[in-house]
């Protein structure tokens, strides 16, 4: 069995597809996280219902994650 | 009686099927999980409104899930 | 006066039908449950908006119960 | 002053009218309730956007309660 | 500085105006409430999106409650 | 840096505007707050889609909050 | 690896972006936060839906936070 966390561990410094609750999707380099599932990104490409754009650092709030995909 | 967490706990390594909060369902191998209910999945298939999509491995915030049944 | 816990123990191994927050009904044997109100059961029938489907066994997360009803 | 809690209390075995998220009433004899305001109803009648239902006893979640209303 | 609690000490016994998150507006006499803002109120009128209802002693969750108008 | 709660402080006697989750704004004094964002509120209008309406002292339960703005 | 709060503290005094929940998006400069994601921004310009405004200085409740960019 693997936890979780370990997973994000495993993923640190790697690209990572993150779908948020309003369905917004980031794609970046995960550079780091927290206990709550706060989460750095870079070099990041978010898509949205209609477009994409080039957000470079993002810091996203735990809350609003509904998973995460390392790529 | 068992425990919520007991039968995470028997189906590690087995198929489930996750239905989460936005309708999606995610069918994997369960690989791992916490007292949260995040989980991590691997050979993820996931079947939203109107398509399916691999996603290979995805770690799931407990906060988004309803329902979980093993296969 | 009775606890709600205590009537979840009174029907461990019996009927129950789940509410749940997106209106999906499971209807199933109650094998277990914990302080969250995580709850398994057994030989689920899921009736939803418009179709029912068996599902066997099902972990349903507390955090999306929204009554249950002893039958 | 009262304490909520205090009321409920006063209300054991008598008859309420539970008002939920979902705009179900449920109407039945208050049994049991705990901290998080779980509550137990007997002999319910479950009116619901088109229609009313007979359930009899009834475990709802505290978190889906909006307001409780004696009869 | 006054603290919001104090504020619904000193409405004891007085009307107040609850607003729910559902948009219902609760007018009564403030007779209890604690910690997490559960109140109790007595001879309660009920204003909904279409009609007023008289409700008599009313227990809301404050998990449901907007704001707070002393009258 | 300052500290969130450090410049509610310092607006505590003067004109803030409060953005809720319905998007009510409350205009108003800011006489109170505690630990959660409960706030105190006095000589408040409020204006909502459509209208604006005086509403004197108001006690605003902080999950409600959105942003809060000294004038 | 790097703290979410990390980068954050590195943000100081420089402008961010904000996005809400509610589709907000704040620009400012970032002059404070806690633990809880609360945070305060001088110079604030926010864009809604449909239109933009000039808010001076702000305090944001960390719960309605989805991600933050600086720029």
């Amino acid at each position: 069995m693997i936890m979780p966390m370990k997973v994000l561990e495993e993923n640190l410094n790697k690209h990572v597809a993150l779908l948020l609750k309003d369905n917004r999707v980031l794609d970046g380099v995960l550079t780091g996280y927290d206990d709550y599932m706060n989460m750095v990104l870079d070099d990041v490409e978010e898509a949205g219902e209609e477009s994409t754009k080039k957000l470079g650092t993002v810091i996203v709030r735990g809350s609003n994650v509904v998973r995460i995909v390392p790529k």
